[in-house]
């Protein structure tokens, strides 16, 4: 065997390194004995023999009681504690399942736990998972793609409240500075924003011949302002947001993406976008759309009724700019954007960006507009005379408009 | 408040719908109240309210004990089995710290049983980790950026080993098909491998003018040797791989990925590529390595040895491609490639694909050439008739090149 470190090698060294209070194993057994688990003796028999594996004292008598009132739950549980904290077992009766809990102060190896305790009740089969007590994670919601999570360990909760809309929560992550999430996606992190704030803003501004008047749809961070304003061509912004906590959420923890929120060429209208623009007409040179994944109260900014609206709200050499999720997990979602608005702009295209805290590492963008190609009609100078970019160029420009040859039927 | 589907909403679903045995929720108190918690009393207080409050009904009496062998792990344990399930607790006098574990197989509020608990135990902070028990997750090991993880919720464990070089697991995933981890690390999906394979591959075979013999380092899933084959240049491959066990359980379990290493022109050899290298000269048109993360084994493949080595292996016009790690994620691994093999080929560049399973959702590959340039020599012809592609094409292979700004200071 070579020496290299293992999971459990790592598990181990977080454990001692960070001073852990204790360690939890929970394990899920699968088709087991069904003479074993409905005998109170047997049971017995595995917690002095586990204890005597993993080197616990135990403390007190093993307890094993028998609930029976519903078919569904009946069956034993167990407990019993030891020196250094608790073992626990529940044992389902109807499907012959098993669930054991370990948790202990002292340091165990959760592997030789599980392959004790599976070979014990002869288990068909098993999983396991050990966590460290006094280390948070925040996983992200599993929203469209089921089954499918990005999880960042969390240093400390900043600030967790329910607005009109949504959950906001802040986080101060060990990986990524501070992060907020609204209801349980991750939408911004101090590390990575630039990716996204960067390539929702600069393509469409840089393909416009002279972007003086833009509308902000959302984005009440801010670091779509911040990105817009490096433009000094823009004369005015409208930043429309619907739920003002977000602003104030981000003016309090993220000053470097709400920095110009305060800019005079900034005006904030908190408003439902959907209907402020209804009421427009022919105003603005640029549009971007920086909403939330579409369910919820961003749904509305993903309908054709929206597309057209902005449409009529954009001058005759206006671009509109939408967020438009991940062609790797959402497919169908940006057929049916296609499909739905077809024939609004003359010109409609995807492109991407990547960032490591949004679902699958990437997430795209629809590029509507009434007359200019990004792909022809960049305007290169204007481009490299941006500062402070971190992401875009005139190269990541062209680039982010190829895609992979499995996406191309998504564009029809 | 919107009609929308909350985090909460989701598990709740998740339990009901998934037929779920039980629902477990671990909650870390931080800075509790000294006086609460060294009060069995109030611990049963706490455990007959709570019970109240989320309707479960108390089965036998509160069990307090008190350990005080050891200062570190000092203070009450506690359990109160209820009738579905139960609940247990761990007070820790030398941080002030509460550790309570709910386990129940009625539904319950986490939120609600979070904040009761917060508020009893006047913690300065909490948090609270809710698991599904019967659904199984796999997470990454946490290896180069401490900190953050990718998660798959896995229908079933198909298959474990540990060879002699490493542990081997396939697991059924409910999101990305049959999954194979190699010391708890995502090596190949079944739904996107072939980010990987194409890239890692056709670049270098586009570039080369005529590429008949390549050497395969690593790869012994086959998913390399199955692109190298849709070049018809090709006369001879050469798959060096030190572990038969992956080349094992690829054509067990990946056949779609295994399908071409028995075709007659493919040699396998079982051996460490970092050896057999070293008696090799100028015989390669390409070389490709496709090595796991450069910890463990794969770790010589990432000396300068080795890439001069590479060098008097590849002919006059030879290519060499290595895996080369996330720009994201490992910023100073690749400074350090850039660095220490500087002057061994003319041209040397770096380029990347995306591939939502991999940490941040992206890896990138060295480019290394005695001759040709990938951004100006590649042989469009040749790369359109390539059949089967699902992410590569001449767009592409152009785009693959372009660094995001932040990235080019490590590439010096």
């Amino acid at each position: 065997m070579g020496e290299f470190e293992t999971v459990k090698d790592q598990l181990k060294k977080r454990f001692h390194e960070r001073g852990a209070w204790g360690l939890t194993t929970s394990i899920n057994l699968k088709k087991c004995n069904p003479a074993t688990i409905r005998d109170a003796e047997a049971i017995k028999k595995y917690v002095r023999e586990l204890c005597d594996l993993i080197g616990m004292k135990r403390y007190g008598e093993t307890v094993v009681v028998n609930f029976g009132e519903e078919e569904r739950v009946s069956g034993f549980s167990m407990t019993q504690l030891i020196e250094t904290s608790l073992i626990s077992g529940h044992f389902a009766n109807a499907s012959n399942s098993v669930f054991i809990d370990v948790f202990s102060c002292k340091w165990f190896d959760p592997d030789v736990v599980e392959e004790f305790t599976r070979k014990f009740f002869e288990a068909e089969n098993s999983n396991a998972k050990t966590v460290i007590r006094s280390e948070e994670w925040f996983e992200e919601a599993v929203e469209f793609k089921k089954g499918v999570s990005t999880a960042l360990q969390v240093q400390k909760k900043l600030h967790s409240e329910k607005s009109k809309y949504q959950q906001i929560d802040v986080y101060e992550t060990v990986a990524f500075g501070k992060m907020f999430s609204l209801d349980g996606v991750i939408m911004v992190t101090e590390a990575d924003e630039f990716c996204y704030h960067e390539m929702i803003s600069h393509p469409a501004l840089c393909t416009h011949p002279n972007p003086r008047s833009v509308l902000i749809v959302g984005a009440g961070d801010g670091g779509v302002v911040r990105e817009v304003l490096k433009h000094p061509e823009v004369e005015g912004i409208e930043l429309c947001e619907i739920d003002e906590k977000v602003i104030e959420i981000s003016k309090k923890f993220f000053p470097h993406v709400s920095k110009d929120l305060g800019n005079p060429k900034v005006k904030i209208v908190v408003q439902d976008a959907i209907e402020y623009i209804k009421e427009k007409h022919k105003e603005y040179d640029v549009i971007i759309v920086d909403s939330t994944d579409p369910v919820g109260p961003a749904e509305g900014l993903f309908k054709r009724d929206f597309f057209i609206n902005c449409e009529k709200a954009l001058k005759d050499e206006g671009i509109l700019v939408t967020q438009a999720e991940s062609f790797f997990y959402d497919p169908q979602f940006i057929s049916g954007i296609f499909e739905k608005t077809r024939g609004i702009f003359p010109v409609m295209k995807y492109y991407y960006t990547m960032i490591p805290t949004y679902a699958s590492g990437t997430i795209g963008f629809t590029f509507c507009s009434k007359k200019h190609d990004p792909e022809k009609d960049l305007h290169e100078e204007r481009a490299r005379k941006l500062q402070d970019l971190k992401y875009y160029s005139t190269g990541i420009h062209r680039a982010a408009f190829v895609m992979p040859v499995f996406t191309k039927k998504f564009f029809k």
